[in-house]
């Protein structure tokens, strides 16, 4: 998608004139829904899903054929501190593994018939360490939302924002902290697996994070500049594209939570075209759902990141889609209704 | 698959000589997916699906490209004393649905890339009334079984077994009382939607039906025979096949997983080539699956049959496998591995 962005004040001004879901849309799915050759409501939550599908489609009966999965990959100030257990040549490596197919999230895709794209943004150029100020200018902010909104393919009818970046989930968690209170320890787990002496460091260095930058931290965007990282901001300029566009979003994890949690604390109802796809091992994942209002698809106890959980959950929202369009109604089929 | 059954005794020896997972498979695959590209646990359950898998497949780098899902439907005599909110006709409705490709189960199948097979077993004679005496002969139990074993294609690499059949949460119901004790009131549910005068009427005929069949009900293979019906047999049936050819199986919901329960009793370690695939919206079904040792996958509030939750999680392992097989190691991508 085209448009791009100088400023916060523009992409803000963007934000506040999203589009909503089709009412007519949803309801012709509703009626749709009921005349299916099943009982009421056997189908579950499968049904809400195709239902909400289909209102942000714009057709009572939609289909699914091409989801689109962006991993976004960033390097961070702060993981020169020691905040993750691997070391920050990994995003760089793990971009490589990405374009050379070998990563989990290669094979998700391949499995759901997903096309992928990754977009590694100014890897050789790390935010600024946030206990020391602003993670990002004003126009880097900017350009890493631009980034994010540009990567979405307008065609597609489904999409799933990962990402990338050693470091993030203490990124991920200082914004959470900054937008619903509470202290760093709340938000705060152990990503991709330190151990308890790196997860208490990783705490202070949240707590050092919001005092460094204490004093923008009342406006979402002003967080997401100060605590985030480019693929942060680039997931929620994504996520925000996709609204735009009424292509329904897949949330993932953690981190991607917390981008879309910005959104969500900037506007009421940005997230409305998105549900969160699974429940992530990571422990401050469930509260920050809870916070947007979302209930996980799947909990399977994930916690890679690159949209994998997102993109297992694909599987679920093609299959309720699939039920929901191509279904016979007792009519057609001849079945007694009960 | 073609062996064949004349009598419950030949089934019941042939469950006592299963073959066993591989372990050197499965040591094989856990080797193999401690190499892999990503944190350690960090793909959480799936890692130990795709390990269980690789031990059954017999490798540590399985494929699953071929899963196959067979739908049994039988009629039930109980049918008759008005158990279920749908007539007893819809059983064939429903079959000539499936035939067409109109159910909730073809969708599924087509998104998941399976084959699907239907076995319709002798609609227009419906077993007895169980609350009379024995809902089927051992010929007719031996038979079922048969038909079960040889729907199952034995060069598949994944099988979900579903049924059809007015009235079979009931059955459900009668087998898991007699198998695991309690009042009929903890294992009836209301099954396709019956009301609270419905659900009182199931709960007595699953009641009187174990009274009218005591004496013979301390032997699981009995309990199928004169409980179950012809459907809730060949899922039995299939189930044990797949075990023959140790092709790993994900059980449906409530009227799956009693079938597979009777395996469970009659011989330990029966289901251990079976996950679940679903909780049920079916109230007695996380009981059952706890009694039976699983963890469900999936729990999205669907109460339909048909296979449907199964199929459903026939995503999950692809997903699952496809990372463990497909991903690059640390070394093959010269990442570093933490």
């Amino acid at each position: 998608m085209t448009q791009s962005f100088t400023t916060i004040a523009q992409f803000r001004a963007t934000l506040q004139s999203m589009p909503f879901t089709s009412n007519a849309a949803e309801a012709a799915a509703r009626e749709r829904n009921g005349q299916l050759t099943k009982p009421p409501g056997a189908l579950g939550r499968l049904e809400d899903l195709a239902i909400w599908y289909a209102g942000w489609r714009g057709t009572g009966r939609p289909r699914l054929d091409h989801p689109q999965i962006i991993v976004f990959a960033g390097n961070h100030g702060i993981a020169a501190r020691g905040v993750s257990a691997f070391p920050a040549e990994v995003t760089a490596q793990m971009v490589h593994n990405f374009r050379a197919g070998g990563a989990a999230i290669n094979q998700m895709a391949r499995c759901f018939g997903a096309t992928m794209t990754v977009h590694a943004l100014e890897l050789d150029r790390p935010t600024a360490d946030f206990t020391q100020g602003p993670a990002m200018s004003g126009a880097e902010l900017a350009a890493a939302l631009t980034a994010g909104w540009q990567a979405v393919d307008a065609t597609t009818d489904l999409l799933v924002v990962g990402e990338m970046g050693i470091g993030n989930t203490t990124s991920a968690a200082a914004i959470a902290t900054a937008l619903f209170g509470g202290g760093a320890a709340d938000w705060t787990g152990r990503g991709t697996g330190v151990d308890d002496a790196g997860l208490a460091l990783k705490t202070r260095v949240v707590t050092e994070g919001l005092a460094a930058n204490a004093a923008v931290l009342g406006d979402p965007l002003e967080v997401l500049r100060c605590l985030g990282g480019r693929e942060v901001a680039a997931m929620a300029g994504a996520i925000a594209a996709a609204r735009a566009a009424r292509i329904p979003v897949i949330l993932d994890g953690f981190i991607c939570s917390a981008a879309a949690a910005v959104l969500h604390q900037a506007e009421p109802g940005a997230l409305d075209h998105a549900v969160a796809g699974h429940l992530s091992a990571e422990g401050a994942h469930g509260p920050l759902l809870a916070r947007l209002g979302k209930e996980p698809l799947l909990s399977l106890g994930l916690r890679l990141g690159e949209g994998s959980g997102a993109a297992l959950a694909i599987g679920v929202l093609k299959a309720a889609v699939a039920c929901h369009s191509g279904m016979a109604t007792f009519a057609e089929a001849g079945v007694a209704a009960g």
